[in-house]
């Protein structure tokens, strides 16, 4: 299988140091960040407001890509699961998805609310979350 | 910015032919379709049962990547907006998010129901969707 032409579109800026302060979910205690994109980009977000719920898509570069299976959310208790039937950072391509909530536009930047991304992970896509059928 | 290394992993089996025939949204008619990844990650997909829910990532790979606003859903009456604030599959990087319901799994291949990537479409990672934070 071939390798896919992702390009990096900006990247988180963040309080979270690295992997061991970062929470495992967004609504686990993250704290409120930045996504500055390229200003290549600024004419992508016309339209995203603050108050809106975002999904942010990652790429969450301090992962391992060759593990395969693991004990879900490390509580050794839990039998070693494959990392598809998980959430685990860990994985062959080590996609984030992370929902948060916008809380200011400024050009090219966000500010957003519970993101647990550590700072400097590359950002590869921004979309706006999915309401009722009816709300599209 | 760099291009990321990002792998295919597998590719969508579906009678879905074309970006004409296929649904804005899976629950708007999606048909069910197969996930067909690379042996390889086998061993990733253990603990995947029917009936879960999935978060299955692809490379929508025959969007165009040069568009950063659209009309939302291809309606002339909605003011063109950025990319960023729709769920075009027309985007910088066009990451496509398709959540779906096991309905089998046989070795490295998933029956999924409401699947509306068309055939052909790279996979490049499968997630179990998230419930409430004390089923984690």
């Amino acid at each position: 299988m071939t390798d896919l032409p992702v390009r990096q579109i900006g990247q988180v800026s963040s309080v979270l140091a690295d992997r061991a302060d970062a929470p495992r979910q967004p609504d686990e205690g993250a704290p409120d960040a930045w996504l500055v994109l390229d200003p290549a980009y600024a004419a992508a977000l016309d339209g995203i407001s603050p108050g809106d719920d975002l999904v942010v898509v990652t790429w969450l570069d301090r992962a391992d890509r060759g593990i395969l299976a693991v004990h879900p959310r490390g509580d050794l208790s839990r039998p070693v699961t494959g990392v598809f039937a998980t959430r685990s950072p860990d994985r062959p391509n080590p996609i984030g998805l992370h929902r948060c909530r916008v809380l200011a536009v400024t050009g090219a930047r966000l500010t957003v609310s519970g993101l647990e991304a550590v700072d400097g992970t590359p950002v590869v896509d921004v979309k706006i979350a999915l309401g009722d059928v009816g709300d599209r």
